[in-house]
């Protein structure tokens, strides 16, 4: 089968691997229809993120080709969304909807082969896998537009807003202009937030998160936009912050922006953001909290809303590629050029 | 008038200070029927905390002396009693319920003159005074046992609950054995935990607090506690810790025993505790969330119960010393004879 590897910082290049097969009993192996390039992959090939030589890509829907004896979930020819991490779905923490905390968890391109594949081997395939409500012949570009985001990205914007305590009538400041900032954004509006300012630098990523009914203010990094948050929200701070870059000066950004008594919840994989004094929280009584989203907790009920026509993310993948074309796609979004790449991994000609 | 003096650590006197009179039209004076020396007192008389000296002590009720032209919610003659912060009740953080967040607040004994003493002068009279249903004849030390506990420590525990999101059901670890402690855990309780541990050092300490039907464990600063916790707990960690002492040792603790995907409420002023990588609490996915009490938000409910006849934490409150004696007082806690002293200022001569 095809994938894609990373050699070295900006040298990502689509190889033969061989085909997947179960070797454990609770094992599926899936012939993957749509994969994605994820905005954490640039961390990887900016160099920023160690990866060693080999697969990559954590996003992925498909058609199951085989499973292990135990799996009763799923069966070939069923088609199936992964989460960006597995996990085995037992313990305490899976069982408590924080599956990224499983002992036995990874995440595919990282613990795993990578999803930028046209196939894969998935652990603990019942606890991972989601089914989908719709045959591989339906699956085509479109649909998988809508529901590539929830892989990841939108599962990623949903948890900030949840620990940032976003409720009815909240006024939220959403950090960063990615796709999962973007879709903090509109994950805080379903969530039925009053206001919700999205602070972002390009142009073209606040023209989408507008298209989400979401208020926009350009930013530069140089400068803090605390006095501009305060004059558009009428003298006031937002209550609750979603940080959704990880570097320093978001961070920064969301610690100086939150109202003294609010919550910053921080989605945006820390890279090294220096530590924080309790006093500073403490002086202002900021909630902090951060983590890695339980996809696996939130997709059913997205693929729902998906299902009803409640949820279109579809505008955050701007650009749809073959498998073979990946590298394209990494430059394509290195340089900003696309917000996410979709990769088409078997050619499209995937009828059933 | 008397009161407490705070020469230089290790050295606190009683002097002659002039009375105070109304200054502001929204001020009021109260002659001071009891007050207390709070464990925080301690970092000031160690040396740990920096205080100029002159006036000392943050909880009192009493008997309202003179109101401004402005004060409409007491009148001379009441009886009233003070959170540890005055505030002026009408700004955001104010109505929202944080009033040690308001611009204008101020701490007793430090931002203000000290409630060690016959009496004192409010500020913001209305926001911050809340009326007592009992006369000044009816508030005798057995009274006072009562609701003196309310005017911080017992408010400040609540609160570490509160922000520990402690709710019904929930497995709760508490780090402090001092008052703030033992009332969290006491608080953690009332709000319906399944399981309260109190982590400390002092046996005298543990036996009041089993006495709130808290379990106890008690633990040296030397070793880590997780194992313990881990054992006692049926091999799991609480999902709640609230961090009573502001310490590094107990702030360690409290990061260190708490479950993943848990939280952490911290209402121990931080003295000297390190900063915290944010990779630290996103990779385990804990909710760090300290701040200050407010008290004002707390007392009126908690009167209610104590007029009731549901909250009694007079436990708390082993030692009465007329004013006079307060040096006694600040010996006997600072050496971990007395858990927290109640001061008699007037001698109990107050009857109506």
């Amino acid at each position: 089968m095809l994938a894609t590897r990373f050699n070295k910082p900006f040298d990502i290049t689509v190889e033969q691997f061989p085909d997947p097969r179960p070797v454990d009993p609770a094992d599926a192996t899936v012939e993957i229809l749509y994969s994605a390039i994820c905005g954490s992959d640039l961390w990887t090939y900016r160099g920023i993120v160690p990866h060693a030589p080999g697969g990559i890509g954590h996003e992925f829907m498909g058609r199951v080709l085989d499973v292990g004896a135990d799996v009763t979930s799923v069966r070939p020819g069923d088609t199936v969304i992964a989460p960006f991490a597995f996990s085995e779905g037992h313990c305490d923490q899976c069982r408590s909807g924080l599956q990224p905390l499983c002992e036995d968890s990874g995440i595919w391109g990282k613990d795993w082969a990578g999803a930028q594949a046209q196939a894969i081997r998935v652990p603990f395939a019942d606890a991972t896998l989601v089914p989908l409500p719709w045959s591989a012949g339906e699956l085509d570009t479109e649909l998988a537009r809508l529901l590539m985001p929830l892989c990841d990205v939108y599962a990623t914007g949903t948890h900030g807003a949840v620990l940032a305590g976003v409720g009815p009538g909240d006024t939220v400041v959403v950090i960063g202009d990615g796709a999962v900032g973007i879709s903090a954004a509109h994950a805080a509006r379903r969530m039925g937030a009053g206001r919700v300012v999205l602070l972002g630098e390009q142009p073209a990523r606040l023209t989408v998160a507008e298209g989400f009914d979401v208020e926009t203010l350009r930013v530069s990094r140089d400068e803090s936009p605390v006095a501009r948050v305060r004059e558009l929200l009428g003298g006031r701070l937002p209550d609750r912050v979603v940080e959704c870059v990880g570097a320093q000066a978001a961070f920064d950004t969301a610690l100086e922006v939150v109202a003294p008594g609010g919550a910053v919840g921080y989605v945006g994989v820390p890279h090294g953001v220096e530590p924080v004094a309790p006093m500073r929280l403490f002086a202002r009584q900021i909630n902090l909290c951060g983590g890695v989203a339980p996809a696996r907790r939130y997709l059913p009920g997205l693929i729902d809303e998906v299902r009803a026509g409640g949820l279109d993310l579809s505008a955050l993948i701007d650009r749809t590629l073959a498998l073979a074309d990946a590298p394209k796609g990494y430059a394509a979004m290195d340089t900003g050029t696309a917000l996410k790449v979709l990769l088409e991994t078997t050619g499209g000609s995937h009828g059933d």
